[in-house]
């Protein structure tokens, strides 16, 4: 479970072991020490509230940053030894935030910390970012391995991306979504890597058994489990820049409670969010949890999301096929109002996520 | 104790629980998985062997990208309470070495990973980074707090920071480094935040006490090792693009070994590098540690070197001392062959570090 910056959500997950109110008044202390401003006039900060990409000024570039780890999602890997999947997620969780400002990733830096440097534990992962890097279209721009038997239990997995626009390309922001504007997902590939903790706290309460499938599946749970986060990179180059894309989202850790986090100012009914399907609705039904706490916590199976108004609505799907996204669709539309619904569910968030 | 890409030390560091050439050997398989390139004709990779920043240009901007953890140090800042210097150390080990290519930072986004996050510290920490983004003359673009209980035994501290190449200026890579330039010093701030995995383990077999002076030092042991680490940007906007410097160097782990990654052809003579003193004469002789050990792990009282033309020399000091660096002095000269020599001392090394 991790929290990035802006992400001021405060939910019980306490029972899964994360404090998120604990979380968000340290990370306000943290932030309230943080004041300074660059001396040079040749850099300015780019305000983007509610994104997790970070935007700055340099020279004529504009510049995205995003950092995430991919959690306690290593511990699965660490009891399979099946790491590439892992070095997949983290390229992609990081070029995926990128995305969704509409910034063209330019490469990343990862950071391994672990109690020792197993070389094929690491070749599985220079493997996994390697297809990571391919499929987002970046490089690998450096990195950095800490051993450090103390402080670790397992293996921390994280790295840094940073992103460009191209010549003409400004900030996909999320200021100019209305009322009116339709929502357009793409499919998750399970998972990803967000609430891992709770999902296999459900796993471990239920005895299931991570070497076999759950009913319904042909892989193993743990296997399924560990299935990469896919990347949205060529969802993003599709649509930033098109006229009447209001809005991108990568529905990450705060499932659909992201979107608020785009435009506050407005309402997102997402009548065709799939309803808990496949692994979801296994975790659900399994773990005995609220529709209310799943839609908060997972994707649902929705993994990245486009708002556009109804006149780009023709040329914004044309266009996600193309790109290879066949599976873009109509998951709801923007309303007068605030919060998040998801009607068919009965599931309402008022407050920010 | 952190390793970072082409650092391919190989090393007995395996008695204080790190084992370096396990770690190259581990690196090194991962690189080999990664080969890929950017699509696109905007951004070009550029190679900078022997660096820990990685260079990229993108449009007409050239980027430096350095990431980097504060390592154990950490477990010195939980005992004692005290964040704030681990805050600045977070901002300093990333924008020095930025310093040593003559980057210029922009800014930073840190990464904290921790069993769960205490207002107090994350309080403290963020007064560090303030401290540290100011006196770098950068800013927060961002950050990710990962709260996983199974994953950390202690609270992992690091961040990623960005740096360009101000309009005219070119990076420093070393390159042009000849035998006749002469090598200036600037004063480390005790131990910065490297080696503490050694050094830790010397207090406790030698069962000192934390919260007393050593013999000769007013400050509690546990005090003295927080001390922050230096910030060296100053220095190096003083000297880059300035007509006869030839190289930079933040020393950092592996001592005076980093300066080969420099300039490998060359010997490095540091007849004026300053002999085990203060704390480092204590860590020695309570460790029985070997020379040639100490100037390997610890950076010995230099954090940061600049390599001159003669020439260049009183111009360079000039501007140093005008940045604020009083202490610049002459710690050595490039002579012909290969390797590092501290002559006063009969330490050499023969190969890379």
């Amino acid at each position: 479970m991790a929290t990035r910056r802006g992400s001021a959500r405060a939910r019980t997950y306490a029972a899964a072991g994360v404090d998120r109110s604990q979380t968000s008044r340290a990370l306000a202390a943290l932030l309230a020490q943080v004041r300074v401003r660059h001396p040079s006039g040749e850099v300015r900060s780019v305000p983007l509230p509610g994104h997790f990409a970070g935007l700055v000024r340099v020279g004529r570039e504009t510049l995205a940053v995003t950092t995430d780890t991919v959690g306690t999602k290593t511990i699965l890997a660490e009891a399979t030894g099946r790491w590439e999947e892992v070095g997949v997620d983290a390229v992609a969780i990081n070029v995926n935030d990128l995305a969704a400002v509409g910034a063209r990733p330019i490469g990343l830096v990862d950071v391994i910390s672990c109690r020792r440097a197993e070389p094929s534990v690491f070749a599985q992962l220079g493997r996994g970012i390697d297809r990571g890097l391919r499929e987002a279209g970046c490089i690998l721009l450096g990195g950095e391995t800490a051993i450090v038997p103390e402080l670790l239990a397992g293996v921390d997995v994280g790295g840094t991306a940073v992103g460009y626009f191209p010549r003409g390309r400004r900030p996909v922001t999320g200021a100019s979504i209305r009322p009116g504007d339709w929502i357009l997902g793409l499919r998750a590939d399970g998972l990803h890597s967000n609430g891992f903790t709770l999902a296999r706290r459900i796993v471990r309460d239920a005895h299931a058994d991570w070497n076999r499938p759950r009913p319904g599946a042909r892989r193993a749970l743990a296997v399924e489990f560990l299935t990469p986060t896919r990347i949205y990179v060529r969802a993003s180059e599709a649509l930033a820049g098109v006229p009447g894309v209001t809005g991108l989202a990568h529905i990450s850790g705060g499932g659909v409670r992201n979107l608020p986090r785009l435009h506050g100012r407005v309402r997102y009914v997402l009548d065709g969010w799939p309803a808990p399907a496949g692994l979801f609705d296994w975790l659900g039904r399994t773990g005995d949890v609220s529709a209310t706490e799943l839609y908060q916590t997972f994707n649902m199976g929705i993994g990245f999301v486009a708002i556009v108004r109804p006149r780009a609505f023709a040329v914004a799907l044309r266009r996600l096929r193309r790109a290879g996204y066949a599976d873009a669709r109509v998951v709801g539309h923007v309303a007068r109002g605030h919060g998040v619904e998801l009607p068919h569910l009965g599931v309402e968030y008022t407050g920010y996520a």
